[in-house]
C-alpha cells in the first residue's frame, strides 16, 4: 500500500484544526503564564528547530522529565514531528529504573525539568549512550555541567517557521515503560498512525454525548494525570486537536489543583481515584465549584463511595478502561446512559467499548463467556491503537497478544447490553474453594462503609479452601469498623449479590496502603505482609 | 508497512460501537417499515451471504439503482465488507450516460429497484460485461426475465451470521461517477480507509460542537440527498457509527418528508438548496414543526435569503463544502461561532477547514492570496479522504491533483480567521474589464429581494468588456423584481461591497434555471441560450 505523503496519518495534522480556527485560544500553566495556540505553533517550531540543530531527529529518541507542563505539550508534538521518539521518563520510578529505562530506550538526548536533577545528576556516569542534555528552568540558573542548553534560551535563539519533514504514519512517536510488581520494566510504544486514531476515535466518541456530557469544544481542560502516564491518558492530543483551553498544573497540590479549577473554570479533567480522593479531602474542596467540572477515572477501579462523594459535590464523574498497552482507552462508562438515569452503577462501569474497539470477556479456552454481567473471564481486546508489543521483548509481547488478542490481564464480566465491569486483575483473584472471589466487589462494598478511606482485599493461602479473602483497610479516624463492614457484607451475602464464601475471614487496619509508582496498590506486597505479619 | 488485519481501517468496524451499544435502536423507511439494528446487522450479513453464493466477492464491482431506503443503507456495508466496490448508479443520468457508466465500471452485478426498471431494461443488450441482476421490489411482483432474484426472497434463504474476509484497507469500497457540463461522466472511488477516516473525523468536528449543535447521540437522522451523491455525502456511515435513529424517505415529496420530519421527529438532515426550498415553499411547512432541525446545505451556495427563510421556521441552517472528488467534506460553517452569534454572513461561509484537512486559496502560480476576505483564488485542498484520481483517466487526474493538491475549481477568499467564502466556480466566472466579477455575490444579492425564487449571474461576451453580468432570476409571482434588484445592487455599491461595474446589464425573467443532473444550475447552458435569443 503507498499512501501519498500528505495522506499519511502524522500528530502534525492534529494541530491543523486548531490553528486555522482558535489561533487565540489560550494554553496555561499553573503560576500564571500562559500561551496562545499561535504562540504554542511557534513554539513548535522553535523546539523542533532547536533539537534538530542539536543533531536530533529521524530515528532519535528524545527522553523528557517535567511536571505536566505547557513545555512538555511542546514536546508531545514537536519530539514526534520531527521524527524522534518522545521518550516519556517516570519520574516516580527507583533511580535504577530511571536509568534501566533510559538505558533501555537508548536516549539520544534529556529533556529534564531543574527538579528532576538530583535524580538525574547521579546517574548520568552510568548512562551508556551519550545523551544530549537540556535543562528546564522556571527562572535564571546556571546551566549544570555536561547540559547543552536550557529550553527557553535554546527556543529563544530559533525562527518559529520550522518546515517539518514527511514521515511514514508507521513511524514510532512515543515510547514509554510500564511497570509491574515483578520484572524489569517494559517498553511500550506507538505510532504516529495510532495517536492520531485514538485521538479521533475517543474525539468522537465522546463529542457525540448529547448535552454537556462528554467533550465539546468549550470544555476547559486539566489533566491530573501525570503526562508520563500513557500520554496523559491521549488527552493532551485531545484536547489541543480540539482547540481547548488547557490548563497545565505543574507539581500535583490538591489546594492549588482547586484553585486552577475554580481560576479557569476547569471542566473536564481525568485522574486516578487516589488523586480524586485527595482532591475532595482538602479543605479547600468544601468551598470550590466543582458542578460544572467532567471527571474521567481511570488506573483503578472506581468505587461506589467515590461516586457518591464526587455527586455530593456536582462532579459528573465517569470510569473509563484501559492500560499502558493500549493507548489507553478501551472501553467508558456510558455517558449518555447516565445523563438519563443518574445511576452508580453506570459510572462505576468500565462502560461499552471505544469506537473501533472489539472488547471480548473470554475463558482459558478463548470461547466466549456468557454476557449475563455474572460469569467472568479475562478481557481481550482488539483497536488500531493497541500496542504492536513491548520493546525487544518478543517473549512478553507473544504472551501479550497470544491468539492474536492484546490480553489485558484484567477478569472481569460483559451484561447483555455489552457494559465490561472488571472484577480483578487476574493475579490479583481470589481463589477460593474452587470459585473466584471479586476482590472489586468487596472493596466495593467496604468503601461505602463511613470511615473507611481505603481498602484492598487480597487471598491468603488457607490448606482447606486453597485462598481466603482479606480486607485491609485505611481508616479516616479511630472509629473501628469492621462491623460495620461486616454487617454490609452480610446484607450483600443475603440479597445475592455476594457469595457465601466470599465474606472475608479478618479485617485487618494499616496506616498506609503500599502502592506501585504509577499509584496502584501493590497487592503482591500486601500479600507478602499479611505473610510475613507485618500486617495484622 | 505492515498493518495486523485487525487494525486495518475497514467500513465493516464502523458498525461495532452501535452493534454494542444500540442493538435496539431503528431504521425506517417513508413507507411505515422498521429494524433493528440488530436486524439491520443481520440483514448486512444475509446480503453478503447472497452476494457470495452468486460469486461476487473481492473484485467484483456491485452497482445499485435505488431511491434513499435502508436496503440501499445495507448496501452501504455488506458489498464494500466483502470486498466488492459499491457502484452508486446516478439514476438522473441520461440512459446513454447510466448505460456509460455501467460499462466504464464494469458491472459484475446489478440491484435495481423496480421503479428504475423502465430506465435498465432497455439498456441489458447494450451491456457489455454480462451482470447478475437483482430486482427490488416493494411487494409481489414477477421477477424480470433475465434476473436471478428478488432483493428479500435472496435475503430470506441465508443465515445471518456471515464470516467477513479479513480485507486491506486500501481496498476500494466506493465507485460513482461525476458529471461536469461537458465530456464524459468520470469515474471516483473511496477505498474502505479513506472512508473510515472522513467518518471519524467529521463525526469528532461535528460531534463537539457544545449544545444541541453539529452531532450526537440523540439525533434522529433522515438524508434528503440522493445516496449515489457522494454516498449520501457520508452521512449514512457517519449516522450508522454513532447509531443514530435513522429514517430513509425513499422518493422526495415534500409533504411526504414534512410528514416524516414531524412523526420521527428528525432533527438532521443535508440537502441541497433547491430541495429546502421545495419543501419550505410546500403548504405543508407552514404547519410542521421545524424548530428542533438542523440542515446542512451543500452542493450549491447558501444564499443569505435562504438562511433567512429558515431561520423564520427556527431550522438550524449552516452551509458546508466540498464535492464529488472529496468524499465531500472539506469545510463546515462555524456551528460554535453561530451559537454565539446568530449571523447570516457565518452560517453562509463555506467555514473552516474540517479535521485533518488543509485548505488553501491560491493565484494561477499557486501562490496563498492574502486572507483578507476579499482577494480571491481557486481554492485548493489536502485530506487523507482525499480521492486518488478518475478512474481510467490518467489526464483528467494529473489535472485534479497538479502540483500535489486537489484543485477544486471553485474560486473563493480567505478571511484572516480562517474562514473560507466561495465566490465562483472558475469556469462560471464573470471576467469584465479584467476584474472578477463573483457571480455569487450577485445572486446573493438578489436572492433576498422579495419575489425572487431562484437567480444565476453569467457572464455573456462584451466587444468593450470582454464580458458583462447578466441576471437570470425565476419569479415567484407575476410581480416583476428588476427595479427591487437594482435598488439593492446599488445600495451595495454605495456601501463599497461590490464594485461599480459587477452591476448587472440586465435581468431576465425565466420559468426555470436548467439544470445538470445532480440538480445544479446549468450555467454553461444558461449562456448558450442567452447567446442563441432563447432567453431574453
Amino acid at each position: 500500500m503507498t499512501i501519498p505523503p500528505h495522506s499519511q496519518l502524522l500528530i502534525g495534522q492534529l494541530l491543523m484544526a486548531p490553528a486555522g480556527r482558535n489561533p487565540d485560544q489560550t494554553i496555561h500553566d499553573g503560576e500564571g503564564s500562559v500561551h496562545t495556540y499561535r504562540q504554542f505553533h511557534a513554539r513548535i517550531g522553535q523546539l523542533a528547530a532547536a533539537l534538530t540543530r542539536m543533531g536530533l531527529d529521524r530515528g532519535a529518541t528524545v527522553a523528557v522529565m517535567d511536571w505536566d507542563t505547557p513545555r512538555y505539550l511542546e514536546c508531545f508534538f514537536a519530539i514526534p514531528m520531527i521524527g524522534s521518539t518522545l521518550h516519556t521518563v517516570n519520574i516516580r520510578l527507583s533511580p535504577e529504573q530511571v536509568l534501566y529505562t533510559i538505558n533501555h530506550a537508548e536516549d539520544d538526548a534529556i529533556l529534564c525539568h531543574a527538579d528532576f536533577l538530583p535524580l538525574l545528576l547521579p546517574l548520568l556516569s552510568r548512562i551508556k549512550r551519550p545523551a544530549r542534555l537540556i535543562v528546564l528552568t522556571d527562572g535564571p540558573a546556571p546551566l549544570p555541567e555536561g547540559f547543552d542548553g536550557e529550553y527557553e534560551a535554546l527556543l529563544a535563539t530559533e525562527a518559529p517557521d520550522f518546515t517539518f519533514p514527511d514521515l511514514a504514519e508507521d513511524t514510532r512517536a512515543t515510547l514509554f515503560y510500564t511497570t509491574g510488581t515483578t520484572g524489569d520494566p517494559k517498553g511500550v510504544s506507538y505510532s504516529h498512525r495510532q495517536l492520531v486514531l485514538h485521538t479521533l476515535a475517543i474525539a468522537a466518541g465522546l463529542g457525540t454525548v448529547p448535552g454537556k456530557g462528554g467533550i465539546n469544544r468549550d470544555d476547559v481542560y486539566m489533566p491530573i494525570t501525570p503526562l508520563f502516564h500513557v500520554h496523559g491518558w491521549g488527552f493532551p492530543f485531545i484536547a489541543t486537536f480540539l482547540g481547548l483551553k488547557q490548563i497545565y498544573p505543574g507539581r500535583y497540590q490538591p489546594a492549588r489543583l482547586l484553585s486552577l479549577i475554580a481560576e479557569h473554570k476547569v471542566t473536564f479533567s481525568h485522574c486516578v481515584p487516589t488523586i480524586l480522593s485527595m482532591l475532595l479531602s482538602a479543605p479547600e474542596a468544601a468551598t470550590t465549584d466543582l458542578s460544572r467540572w467532567k471527571v474521567l477515572i481511570g488506573g483503578s477501579a472506581l468505587s461506589d463511595g467515590m461516586v457518591r462523594q464526587a455527586r455530593r459535590h456536582g462532579i459528573d464523574i465517569h470510569a473509563a478502561y484501559g492500560m499502558s498497552e493500549t493507548c489507553p482507552f478501551v472501553t467508558v462508562a456510558d455517558m449518555v446512559a447516565s445523563q438519563a438515569n443518574d445511576d452508580i452503577t453506570i459510572r462505576t462501569a468500565a462502560g461499552r467499548a471505544a469506537p473501533l474497539v472489539e472488547v471480548r470477556v473470554v475463558d482459558p479456552d478463548m470461547r466466549d463467556v456468557p454476557h449475563d454481567a455474572r460469569t467472568t473471564g479475562e478481557v481481550i481486546a482488539r483497536a488500531p491503537w493497541l500496542t504492536a508489543g513491548y520493546i525487544e521483548n518478543p517473549e512478553g509481547s507473544a504472551d501479550l497478544w497470544r491468539d492474536g488478542w492484546l490480553h489485558t490481564g484484567d477478569v472481569g464480566h460483559m451484561s447483555p447490553d455489552g457494559t465490561l465491569r472488571i472484577t480483578d486483575r487476574l493475579k490479583d483473584v481470589i481463589k477460593s474453594g474452587g470459585e473466584w472471589v471479586s476482590s472489586l466487589t468487596l472493596e466495593n462494598l467496604a468503601s461505602m462503609v463511613l470511615g473507611v478511606r481505603e481498602v484492598a482485599a487480597v487471598g491468603v493461602p488457607d490448606d482447606r479452601w486453597g485462598e481466603r479473602p482479606v480486607l485491609v483497610v485505611v481508616l479516616e479516624g479511630a472509629e473501628p469498623v469492621e462491623n460495620a463492614i461486616m454487617v454490609r457484607i452480610a446484607a450483600a451475602i443475603a440479597t445475592g449479590d455476594l457469595p457465601k464464601w466470599a465474606a472475608p475471614d479478618r479485617i485487618c487496619a494499616v496506616a498506609q496502603l503500599p502502592r506501585t509508582s504509577v499509584g496502584k496498590v501493590d497487592k503482591k506486597l500486601i500479600r507478602q505482609m499479611l505473610a510475613k505479619g507485618e500486617i495484622t
